[in-house]
Parts: structure tokens; sequence; C-alpha cells
């Protein structure tokens, strides 16, 4: 993991910041799909949410759960439990100097099984569709960490 | 995005580590506000955490949820599923050589709205202000993100 | 935090992602553990996921919460809440010229300390192991802020 500064400038770590930009932008829209469910549900948590529903009873009925909500909830969980080492794991591995084209195999194969995740979470596919693109984007990051460590272990 | 080793000297990559380090403190104090929560609502989640109040049912009618504690834990979720993201985008804008004023344009900002997102949900604060403010930091985010994929794209 | 681009290069770097790497790997670990106590104990939240059980009634009473289950989830959001900051703040730290000793004391306490919580979490260990397995690793977080901070700030 020699000369790091001038792996920083290389295509690797360009390619490295576009899929991860793209993939934290799929993450961030999970927001706003938890927030279109939980709208169009009408399936709130925080009393203050509901308020445009009137007083009292009228407003509590709304604090509710939701399966869709619950649903598109249950998927951001998950792209942050994997998402996140992707992030540290792959900019590490971007530094450690790899091949661009075996590191763009990792990165597209990840951003690929991440946004079909979410779709096999949200339509929802019958498994293992949803399974298999989880180990999928767990197989590639594996394989960065395996590099990063083989490369520059430092205990 | 060329010459990525001198931009990270620059003065907008220590704004970026100052913003960054503040805005995770942030997030860090939702531990200690949570479990702060529960010791003074005694609501707990492991039946480990309440031997302490005796053994039994005595100790078994703390394991309960608490409408506070669960406040807090929403604001600390949504503090993950905002913040992460900033951290890594944030590290590639740092590095796309944008304008220092710009750049502590988007980080003052964000830390600023992810702040009062804060105190908006824990008071909790009248609605929109908590929709506001997450949405303020959600458009920072993605204007940044903007800028790292029209400097740099590499697909 | 002058001459980055150095640092970069250097050994606290490489402990950096040494450590980093493997207590995200920990953390990805919590993933299996979650779907093994799933499938041993058949407590799912996707209807699609309990498919091979049957139809019907038959498949529907796994569609539950089950205390093994939730105990590791538990144990996974802890670590994505304080792995996450020491991804991004220990980043920061080794880029900011550390000791090389003093470096690998804050990784390896933090390390150990996640590794631990985890331990004390699943087995479970009589209360405060947890805590103060907890508070070493978010201690240590705090320190390399700290200096983060001292070094570089740049409001």
């Amino acid at each position: 993991m020699a000369e790091l500064a001038q792996l920083i400038d290389s295509e690797v770590f360009l390619a490295y910041a576009t899929y991860a930009t793209i993939v934290l932008l799929k993450m961030m829209l999970m927001s706003v799909t938890t927030a279109f469910f939980r709208i169009t549900r009408k399936a709130f948590s925080n009393p203050e949410d509901t308020a445009t529903f009137g007083k009292g009873e009228n407003a509590k009925k709304y604090l509710r759960t939701d399966p869709d909500v619950e649903r598109v909830r249950r998927g951001h969980l998950n792209d942050l439990e994997n998402i996140a080492p992707f992030i540290g794991i792959g900019l590490l591995y971007a530094l450690s100097g790899p091949a661009l084209s075996t590191a763009l195999l990792h990165f597209r194969i990840f951003v690929g099984a991440r946004i079909f995740h979410t779709i096999a979470y949200l339509t929802p596919l019958p498994q293992p569709s949803r399974a298999l693109s989880w180990a999928a984007g767990y197989a590639v990051t594996i394989s960065m960490a395996y590099r990063v460590l083989r490369t520059g272990l430092y205990l």
C-alpha cells in the first residue's frame, strides 16, 4: 500500500467516488420512500406528525405501524448495515492499488446487487431473490476487505 | 478531480474534518441520551440490564418500551441514515476541489440542520420544524453528490 | 494537519486500514448471525421468507419476533451507531499525524472493546460488562475526535 498519495489520483479512486456516491444516493432514496408510504398509508410514529389530521382521537388513530412502511424501513436498515461497510472498506480498497478492471467489477456488482436488493424487497420478489442479492453485495465487500488486509496488514 | 493529493492539503479538507467530527460527536450524544432516558424512565430491552432492580417479576416490569426512549432512538436512527451519507459524500466532495466559501456553506447548513433536527425531534417542536430541518440536510447532501458526479464521473 | 499527502503513506494509516477493516468485518458478521438465529428459531419478518414452510396459516406463524433474534439485532444496531463514527473520525485521526504507538493504542482498544461488547451482548454476560465495553469504545472515539479538532479546527 505504498505511494497512497499517487493512488488517490488514479482512475480506480474516481470509480470508487462515482459508485460510492450512487449507492449512497440510492440509500437516501429510502428516506423519501418511507415518507411517501407514511403519508399515503397514514401511518406515523410521532404525535406531532398527525396534527394536520385534527386533534384527539381522530389524530391518534394514525399513530400506527403499517406493513408497507415497516418493509421500507427494514430495507433501509439493511442498506445501512451493508452500504456503510462498503463505503469504508471500498475507500481503503481503492487505495490498495487494485487493477482498474477488477475494481470496476467489484463496484459494479455491489451497486447492482444493492439496487436489485431494494427492488426484490419492495416488490416483493419471491425468495431467494433478496437473499442472493444481499449475498452478492456481502461477498464483494469481503473480497475487497481481503485485499486490503493482504496488501497492508499492520496489527 | 485532478491532483487529489494536493486537494487533501486544502482548507476545504480541514473544514470537512472539523464539521464531520462535530456532527459525528452530535450523533454519538444520542447514545448517552438514550441511556439517560432508559435509566430515568426505567425502560430497558435486556433482562441483564434490570438485574439491579431485584429479581423475578420485580425486575421484569422494567423490560418495556417508553415513548421518550423510543423517540430518542428514532432520532438516533434518523441521524445514522442521514449523517453516514454526509460523511462519505462529504469526503469525496472535499476532494473535488470546491471553492472554500461554497464548501463551508454546505458543511455549516448540514451541521446546523442536523442539530436543529435533534432539537425539533426531542422537544418536540410542532411540524414542519423537523421535516424542514431534515430536508435542509438532505438537500445539502444531494448538492454535494451532484458536484462529485459532475467533477469525476467514472462509470 | 499539514502535509496530509505524506501522512496518508504512514504506518498509522496502514494501521487504521487494518483495524477499520477488521471491525467492519466483525459488524458484518452480525448479519450472518441474525440470519442464523432467524432460521434456527424460525422467526421471520417477511411473508416471502416463510414460503418454504408451506402456505397460509402454517407459514404465518413464523412471522414473529424471537428474543434471540431481537438481541442480535440490537447488537448489530449498536455496532452501526458506534462503528460508523469510528470509521469517519478514525480516518481523520489517522491523517492528523498521531504517534504510531498512540494510534495503535486507540485502534486496539476500540476493536477489542467492540469484540468484547458483542460477546457480552450475545452470551449475555451480566452487566456492567456490556456497558463498560461500550464506554471503552466510546471514550476512544471521543479521544480521537478531540485530537482531530485540536490539530485542524477550521470553522
